[in-house]
Protein backbone atom coordinates (compact mmCIF):
# COMPACT_ATOMS: atom_id res chain seq x y z
CA UNK A 1 0.00 0.00 0.00
CA UNK A 2 1.01 3.71 -0.69
CA UNK A 3 0.00 6.97 1.09
CA UNK A 4 0.27 10.12 -0.93
CA UNK A 5 0.60 13.17 1.11
CA UNK A 6 -1.34 15.88 -1.30
CA UNK A 7 -2.61 19.58 -0.72
CA UNK A 8 -5.34 20.46 -3.39
CA UNK A 9 -4.23 22.55 -6.21
CA UNK A 10 -0.64 21.84 -5.87
CA UNK A 11 1.20 19.57 -7.89
CA UNK A 12 0.62 16.67 -5.88
CA UNK A 13 -2.32 16.26 -8.09
CA UNK A 14 -0.16 14.90 -11.09
CA UNK A 15 1.49 12.17 -8.65
CA UNK A 16 -2.38 11.47 -7.62
CA UNK A 17 -2.97 11.21 -11.26
CA UNK A 18 -0.64 8.88 -11.70
CA UNK A 19 -1.28 6.29 -9.01
CA UNK A 20 -4.73 5.96 -10.65
CA UNK A 21 -3.40 5.56 -13.90
CA UNK A 22 -0.92 2.68 -12.77
CA UNK A 23 -3.99 1.06 -11.08
CA UNK A 24 -2.19 1.68 -7.79
CA UNK A 25 -3.36 1.01 -4.12
CA UNK A 26 -2.80 3.73 -2.50
CA UNK A 27 -4.65 5.84 0.66
CA UNK A 28 -4.46 9.71 0.38
CA UNK A 29 -3.70 12.24 3.26
CA UNK A 30 -4.36 15.81 2.76
CA UNK A 31 -2.10 18.47 4.69
CA UNK A 32 -3.67 21.49 4.85
CA UNK A 33 -1.94 24.72 3.50
CA UNK A 34 -4.51 26.67 5.07
CA UNK A 35 -3.79 25.88 8.60
CA UNK A 36 -0.32 25.60 7.69
CA UNK A 37 0.36 21.75 8.28
CA UNK A 38 2.69 21.32 6.19
CA UNK A 39 5.44 22.81 8.81
CA UNK A 40 4.09 21.14 12.02
CA UNK A 41 6.28 18.61 13.46
CA UNK A 42 4.32 15.46 12.46
CA UNK A 43 4.62 16.46 8.79
CA UNK A 44 8.27 17.60 8.62
CA UNK A 45 8.78 14.04 10.22
CA UNK A 46 7.53 13.04 7.19
CA UNK A 47 9.34 15.33 4.45
CA UNK A 48 11.78 17.55 5.85
CA UNK A 49 10.89 20.35 3.25
CA UNK A 50 7.69 21.36 4.06
CA UNK A 51 5.96 20.97 0.86
CA UNK A 52 3.86 17.87 -0.74
CA UNK A 53 3.70 15.39 -2.45
CA UNK A 54 5.33 12.96 -0.22
CA UNK A 55 4.91 9.76 -0.56
CA UNK A 56 5.01 6.73 1.58
CA UNK A 57 6.05 3.74 0.30
CA UNK A 58 6.53 -0.26 2.29
CA UNK A 59 10.69 0.95 1.26
CA UNK A 60 10.45 4.34 2.66
CA UNK A 61 9.22 8.15 1.99
CA UNK A 62 10.01 9.48 -1.23
CA UNK A 63 9.55 13.15 -2.40
CA UNK A 64 9.92 15.28 -5.58
CA UNK A 65 7.30 15.49 -8.22
CA UNK A 66 9.30 13.46 -10.95
CA UNK A 67 10.76 10.95 -8.81
CA UNK A 68 7.31 9.88 -7.76
CA UNK A 69 6.34 9.70 -11.24
CA UNK A 70 9.35 8.02 -12.20
CA UNK A 71 8.78 5.65 -9.75
CA UNK A 72 5.28 4.98 -10.09
CA UNK A 73 6.31 4.16 -13.62
CA UNK A 74 9.20 1.76 -12.91
CA UNK A 75 6.77 -0.04 -10.23
CA UNK A 76 3.89 -0.34 -12.27
CA UNK A 77 5.25 -1.26 -15.82
CA UNK A 78 2.17 -2.80 -16.79
CA UNK A 79 0.63 0.41 -16.84
CA UNK A 80 2.91 1.72 -19.69
CA UNK A 81 3.18 4.86 -17.93
CA UNK A 82 7.19 5.65 -19.75
CA UNK A 83 9.07 4.27 -21.96
CA UNK A 84 11.15 2.41 -19.66
CA UNK A 85 13.02 0.05 -21.83
CA UNK A 86 14.50 2.97 -23.86
CA UNK A 87 17.20 5.37 -22.02
CA UNK A 88 16.67 7.98 -24.87
CA UNK A 89 12.77 8.18 -24.73
CA UNK A 90 12.85 7.88 -20.72
CA UNK A 91 15.50 10.72 -20.71
CA UNK A 92 12.79 12.48 -22.80
CA UNK A 93 10.07 12.21 -20.28
CA UNK A 94 12.51 13.29 -17.45
CA UNK A 95 13.95 16.00 -19.05
CA UNK A 96 10.02 16.93 -19.73
CA UNK A 97 9.51 16.91 -15.97
CA UNK A 98 12.34 18.01 -15.06
CA UNK A 99 11.62 21.53 -17.04
CA UNK A 100 8.21 21.66 -15.18
CA UNK A 101 9.51 21.43 -11.73
CA UNK A 102 12.92 23.60 -11.99
CA UNK A 103 11.48 25.93 -14.07
CA UNK A 104 7.82 26.36 -14.87
CA UNK A 105 6.83 25.52 -11.08
CA UNK A 106 9.27 28.15 -10.24
CA UNK A 107 7.96 30.80 -12.56
CA UNK A 108 4.54 30.50 -11.18
CA UNK A 109 5.51 30.13 -7.47
CA UNK A 110 6.63 33.52 -7.92
CA UNK A 111 3.13 34.75 -7.31
CA UNK A 112 2.11 33.19 -4.09
CA UNK A 113 5.79 31.80 -2.47
CA UNK A 114 8.51 34.96 -3.27
CA UNK A 115 9.45 34.95 0.55
CA UNK A 116 11.31 32.01 -0.40
CA UNK A 117 13.37 34.43 -2.53
CA UNK A 118 13.60 37.92 -1.44
CA UNK A 119 12.36 39.80 2.02
CA UNK A 120 11.52 43.08 0.85
CA UNK A 121 7.47 43.88 0.48
CA UNK A 122 8.03 45.44 -2.44
CA UNK A 123 10.32 43.33 -4.26
CA UNK A 124 7.79 40.34 -3.44
CA UNK A 125 4.98 42.63 -5.29
CA UNK A 126 7.14 42.85 -8.48
CA UNK A 127 7.80 39.44 -8.54
CA UNK A 128 4.25 38.84 -8.75
CA UNK A 129 3.87 41.18 -11.80
CA UNK A 130 6.02 39.02 -13.70
CA UNK A 131 4.56 35.91 -13.24
CA UNK A 132 1.92 36.54 -16.61
CA UNK A 133 4.87 37.02 -18.08
CA UNK A 134 7.45 34.49 -17.09
CA UNK A 135 4.83 31.68 -17.13
CA UNK A 136 3.77 32.65 -20.34
CA UNK A 137 6.87 32.30 -21.96
CA UNK A 138 7.29 28.26 -20.29
CA UNK A 139 3.94 27.81 -21.95
CA UNK A 140 4.96 29.39 -25.44
CA UNK A 141 8.30 27.17 -24.84
CA UNK A 142 6.04 23.87 -24.83
CA UNK A 143 3.51 24.74 -27.06
CA UNK A 144 6.47 25.28 -29.68
CA UNK A 145 9.11 23.26 -29.31
CA UNK A 146 8.38 19.92 -26.48
CA UNK A 147 4.73 19.16 -26.56
CA UNK A 148 4.46 16.24 -29.74
CA UNK A 149 0.79 15.45 -29.38
CA UNK A 150 -2.09 14.34 -29.13
CA UNK A 151 0.04 13.55 -25.71
CA UNK A 152 3.38 14.98 -24.48
CA UNK A 153 5.47 12.67 -25.88
CA UNK A 154 3.65 11.70 -28.96
CA UNK A 155 1.28 8.81 -29.41
CA UNK A 156 2.04 7.52 -25.97
CA UNK A 157 0.74 8.71 -22.89
CA UNK A 158 3.28 8.94 -20.20
CA UNK A 159 4.07 10.37 -17.02
CA UNK A 160 4.45 13.98 -17.91
CA UNK A 161 0.75 14.29 -18.89
CA UNK A 162 -0.60 14.52 -15.68
CA UNK A 163 2.63 16.67 -14.69
CA UNK A 164 1.71 19.14 -17.66
CA UNK A 165 -2.50 18.75 -16.78
CA UNK A 166 -1.47 19.94 -13.39
CA UNK A 167 0.59 22.75 -14.01
CA UNK A 168 -1.54 24.28 -16.93
CA UNK A 169 -4.60 24.49 -14.87
CA UNK A 170 -2.85 27.18 -13.47
CA UNK A 171 -2.37 29.23 -15.78
CA UNK A 172 -5.80 31.56 -15.48
CA UNK A 173 -4.76 32.05 -11.67
CA UNK A 174 -1.16 33.33 -13.29
CA UNK A 175 -2.86 35.54 -15.60
CA UNK A 176 -2.06 34.08 -18.42
CA UNK A 177 -4.72 33.37 -20.77
CA UNK A 178 -5.10 29.77 -22.01
CA UNK A 179 -6.08 30.32 -25.33
CA UNK A 180 -2.69 31.84 -26.22
CA UNK A 181 -1.49 27.94 -26.30
CA UNK A 182 -3.63 26.17 -28.35
CA UNK A 183 -2.29 22.31 -28.27
CA UNK A 184 -1.75 22.93 -24.03
CA UNK A 185 -5.34 24.02 -24.20
CA UNK A 186 -6.70 20.76 -26.37
CA UNK A 187 -3.91 18.54 -23.99
CA UNK A 188 -5.85 19.83 -21.18
CA UNK A 189 -9.70 18.83 -22.38
CA UNK A 190 -8.18 15.29 -23.27
CA UNK A 191 -6.97 14.70 -19.73
CA UNK A 192 -10.37 15.86 -18.42
CA UNK A 193 -11.79 13.16 -19.65
CA UNK A 194 -9.98 10.42 -18.75
CA UNK A 195 -11.38 8.63 -15.52
CA UNK A 196 -8.67 9.03 -13.83
CA UNK A 197 -7.74 12.53 -13.97
CA UNK A 198 -11.73 13.01 -13.41
CA UNK A 199 -11.80 10.29 -9.96
CA UNK A 200 -8.57 12.33 -8.84
CA UNK A 201 -9.89 15.37 -9.04
CA UNK A 202 -13.37 14.25 -7.60
CA UNK A 203 -11.29 12.83 -4.44
CA UNK A 204 -9.36 15.97 -3.91
CA UNK A 205 -12.62 18.11 -3.86
CA UNK A 206 -14.69 16.06 -1.79
CA UNK A 207 -11.92 15.31 1.33
CA UNK B 1 29.59 9.46 -29.68
CA UNK B 2 28.08 12.18 -27.42
CA UNK B 3 28.52 15.49 -27.47
CA UNK B 4 28.27 17.86 -24.37
CA UNK B 5 27.84 21.50 -24.74
CA UNK B 6 28.53 23.14 -21.67
CA UNK B 7 29.89 26.28 -19.86
CA UNK B 8 32.62 27.17 -17.37
CA UNK B 9 31.49 27.52 -13.64
CA UNK B 10 27.32 26.29 -14.77
CA UNK B 11 25.90 23.04 -13.69
CA UNK B 12 26.70 21.24 -16.71
CA UNK B 13 29.86 20.26 -14.92
CA UNK B 14 28.06 17.78 -13.32
CA UNK B 15 27.18 15.87 -16.50
CA UNK B 16 30.86 16.29 -17.19
CA UNK B 17 32.23 14.19 -14.81
CA UNK B 18 29.38 11.32 -14.96
CA UNK B 19 30.09 11.05 -17.99
CA UNK B 20 33.88 10.59 -16.94
CA UNK B 21 32.81 8.46 -14.13
CA UNK B 22 31.09 6.43 -16.99
CA UNK B 23 33.72 6.18 -19.33
CA UNK B 24 31.22 7.64 -22.31
CA UNK B 25 33.30 8.63 -25.34
CA UNK B 26 32.38 12.31 -25.36
CA UNK B 27 33.54 15.26 -27.44
CA UNK B 28 32.61 18.94 -25.49
CA UNK B 29 31.65 21.83 -26.78
CA UNK B 30 31.89 25.49 -24.93
CA UNK B 31 28.72 27.85 -24.86
CA UNK B 32 30.43 30.94 -24.06
CA UNK B 33 28.38 32.96 -21.86
CA UNK B 34 30.33 36.05 -21.79
CA UNK B 35 29.56 35.97 -25.65
CA UNK B 36 26.21 35.43 -25.29
CA UNK B 37 26.35 32.49 -26.89
CA UNK B 38 23.56 30.40 -25.07
CA UNK B 39 20.99 32.94 -27.29
CA UNK B 40 22.68 32.84 -30.56
CA UNK B 41 20.08 31.10 -33.29
CA UNK B 42 23.15 28.00 -33.91
CA UNK B 43 22.58 27.56 -30.33
CA UNK B 44 18.87 27.93 -29.94
CA UNK B 45 18.48 25.56 -32.49
CA UNK B 46 20.22 22.73 -29.97
CA UNK B 47 18.79 24.26 -27.06
CA UNK B 48 15.92 26.84 -27.16
CA UNK B 49 15.78 27.08 -23.28
CA UNK B 50 19.22 29.03 -24.11
CA UNK B 51 20.77 26.77 -21.15
CA UNK B 52 23.29 24.34 -20.56
CA UNK B 53 23.74 21.12 -20.45
CA UNK B 54 22.74 20.15 -23.61
CA UNK B 55 23.60 16.27 -24.42
CA UNK B 56 24.31 15.24 -28.42
CA UNK B 57 23.27 11.70 -28.66
CA UNK B 58 23.11 9.74 -32.21
CA UNK B 59 18.92 9.58 -31.19
CA UNK B 60 19.03 13.33 -30.49
CA UNK B 61 19.34 16.08 -28.40
CA UNK B 62 18.95 15.74 -24.46
CA UNK B 63 18.55 18.68 -21.78
CA UNK B 64 17.93 19.28 -18.21
CA UNK B 65 20.83 17.80 -15.96
CA UNK B 66 18.52 15.10 -13.71
CA UNK B 67 17.77 13.59 -17.01
CA UNK B 68 20.94 13.33 -18.48
CA UNK B 69 22.60 11.99 -15.59
CA UNK B 70 19.87 9.16 -15.15
CA UNK B 71 20.80 9.17 -19.00
CA UNK B 72 24.39 8.40 -18.78
CA UNK B 73 23.84 6.11 -15.80
CA UNK B 74 21.50 3.65 -18.20
CA UNK B 75 23.02 3.69 -21.00
CA UNK B 76 26.62 2.95 -19.49
CA UNK B 77 25.54 0.49 -16.24
CA UNK B 78 28.67 -1.47 -15.80
CA UNK B 79 29.81 2.24 -14.40
CA UNK B 80 27.44 1.37 -11.70
CA UNK B 81 26.27 5.10 -11.49
CA UNK B 82 22.71 4.61 -10.21
CA UNK B 83 20.69 1.39 -8.68
CA UNK B 84 19.13 1.24 -12.05
CA UNK B 85 17.33 -2.27 -10.76
CA UNK B 86 15.63 -1.05 -7.48
CA UNK B 87 13.36 1.63 -8.08
CA UNK B 88 13.00 2.79 -4.57
CA UNK B 89 16.52 3.32 -4.65
CA UNK B 90 16.36 4.78 -7.85
CA UNK B 91 13.83 7.11 -7.06
CA UNK B 92 15.59 8.08 -4.22
CA UNK B 93 18.82 9.77 -6.24
CA UNK B 94 16.34 11.16 -8.61
CA UNK B 95 14.07 13.15 -5.69
CA UNK B 96 17.83 14.48 -4.22
CA UNK B 97 18.60 15.59 -7.99
CA UNK B 98 15.37 16.94 -8.38
CA UNK B 99 15.93 19.02 -5.03
CA UNK B 100 19.33 19.97 -6.28
CA UNK B 101 17.51 21.37 -9.83
CA UNK B 102 14.22 22.75 -8.51
CA UNK B 103 14.83 24.45 -5.17
CA UNK B 104 19.22 24.32 -4.83
CA UNK B 105 20.08 25.49 -7.85
CA UNK B 106 16.86 28.06 -8.23
CA UNK B 107 17.84 29.44 -4.83
CA UNK B 108 21.51 30.28 -6.11
CA UNK B 109 20.37 31.41 -9.94
CA UNK B 110 18.50 34.95 -8.04
CA UNK B 111 21.87 35.73 -7.65
CA UNK B 112 23.04 36.22 -11.46
CA UNK B 113 19.64 35.95 -13.08
CA UNK B 114 16.94 37.70 -10.72
CA UNK B 115 16.07 38.97 -14.63
CA UNK B 116 13.77 35.84 -14.91
CA UNK B 117 11.40 36.58 -12.81
CA UNK B 118 11.36 40.26 -12.08
CA UNK B 119 12.10 43.55 -13.91
CA UNK B 120 12.82 45.66 -11.12
CA UNK B 121 16.67 46.89 -10.52
CA UNK B 122 16.12 47.12 -6.74
CA UNK B 123 14.08 44.03 -6.58
CA UNK B 124 16.82 42.81 -7.96
CA UNK B 125 19.31 44.04 -5.55
CA UNK B 126 16.59 42.81 -2.86
CA UNK B 127 16.89 39.01 -4.49
CA UNK B 128 20.47 38.62 -4.34
CA UNK B 129 21.06 40.18 -0.51
CA UNK B 130 18.59 36.42 0.06
CA UNK B 131 20.89 34.31 -1.83
CA UNK B 132 23.36 33.95 1.22
CA UNK B 133 20.15 32.30 3.85
CA UNK B 134 18.10 30.66 0.88
CA UNK B 135 21.04 29.10 -0.04
CA UNK B 136 22.50 28.12 2.94
CA UNK B 137 18.97 27.01 4.53
CA UNK B 138 19.33 24.38 1.35
CA UNK B 139 22.51 23.17 2.03
CA UNK B 140 21.52 22.75 6.14
CA UNK B 141 19.04 20.52 5.30
CA UNK B 142 21.34 18.57 2.81
CA UNK B 143 23.71 18.26 5.63
CA UNK B 144 21.23 17.41 8.27
CA UNK B 145 18.00 15.43 6.50
CA UNK B 146 19.76 14.53 2.81
CA UNK B 147 23.66 13.34 2.99
CA UNK B 148 23.78 9.82 3.92
CA UNK B 149 27.79 9.96 3.29
CA UNK B 150 30.69 9.10 2.67
CA UNK B 151 28.74 9.63 -0.81
CA UNK B 152 25.46 11.05 -1.22
CA UNK B 153 23.35 7.82 -0.78
CA UNK B 154 25.56 6.32 1.27
CA UNK B 155 28.39 3.80 0.24
CA UNK B 156 27.57 3.92 -3.36
CA UNK B 157 28.73 6.59 -5.20
CA UNK B 158 26.01 7.73 -7.76
CA UNK B 159 25.01 10.36 -10.34
CA UNK B 160 23.70 12.23 -7.10
CA UNK B 161 27.66 13.16 -6.04
CA UNK B 162 28.52 14.98 -8.98
CA UNK B 163 25.41 16.77 -9.47
CA UNK B 164 25.74 18.08 -5.64
CA UNK B 165 29.82 19.02 -5.90
CA UNK B 166 28.95 21.00 -8.54
CA UNK B 167 26.54 22.83 -7.06
CA UNK B 168 28.43 22.98 -3.65
CA UNK B 169 31.20 24.35 -5.33
CA UNK B 170 29.27 27.56 -5.82
CA UNK B 171 28.94 27.99 -1.88
CA UNK B 172 31.65 30.72 -1.48
CA UNK B 173 30.80 32.90 -4.17
CA UNK B 174 26.49 32.94 -2.77
CA UNK B 175 28.13 33.96 0.60
CA UNK B 176 27.37 30.55 2.48
CA UNK B 177 30.64 30.01 4.58
CA UNK B 178 31.56 25.87 3.68
CA UNK B 179 32.73 25.32 6.88
CA UNK B 180 28.34 25.22 8.27
CA UNK B 181 27.89 22.01 6.67
CA UNK B 182 30.91 20.03 7.31
CA UNK B 183 29.92 16.37 5.73
CA UNK B 184 29.21 18.39 2.35
CA UNK B 185 32.36 20.21 2.82
CA UNK B 186 33.78 16.53 3.16
CA UNK B 187 32.07 15.54 -0.14
CA UNK B 188 33.72 18.50 -1.91
CA UNK B 189 37.34 17.22 -0.44
CA UNK B 190 36.72 13.79 -1.55
CA UNK B 191 35.26 14.60 -4.66
CA UNK B 192 38.29 16.57 -5.41
CA UNK B 193 40.62 13.68 -4.94
CA UNK B 194 38.59 11.42 -8.06
CA UNK B 195 40.29 11.50 -11.05
CA UNK B 196 37.23 11.64 -12.98
CA UNK B 197 36.34 15.01 -11.28
CA UNK B 198 40.21 16.31 -11.76
CA UNK B 199 39.91 15.36 -15.44
CA UNK B 200 36.65 17.14 -16.05
CA UNK B 201 37.47 20.12 -14.04
CA UNK B 202 40.73 20.61 -16.05
CA UNK B 203 39.47 20.04 -19.28
CA UNK B 204 37.09 23.25 -18.73
CA UNK B 205 39.78 25.03 -16.95
CA UNK B 206 41.91 24.43 -20.55
CA UNK B 207 39.52 25.00 -23.12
Amino acid sequence: MLTLYYEKSTCSLASHIALEDAGAPYALKRIDFAKAEQAEPAYLAVNPKARVPALITPRGILTETPAILAFIAQSFPSAKLAPLDDPFEFAQVQAFNSYLCSTVHVAHAHRMRGYRWVDDPAAIEAMRKKVPKSVGACFDLIERDMFKGPWVMGENYTIADPYLFTLAQWLEVDGVDPARTPRVAGHRRRMLERPAVIKAIAEESAL
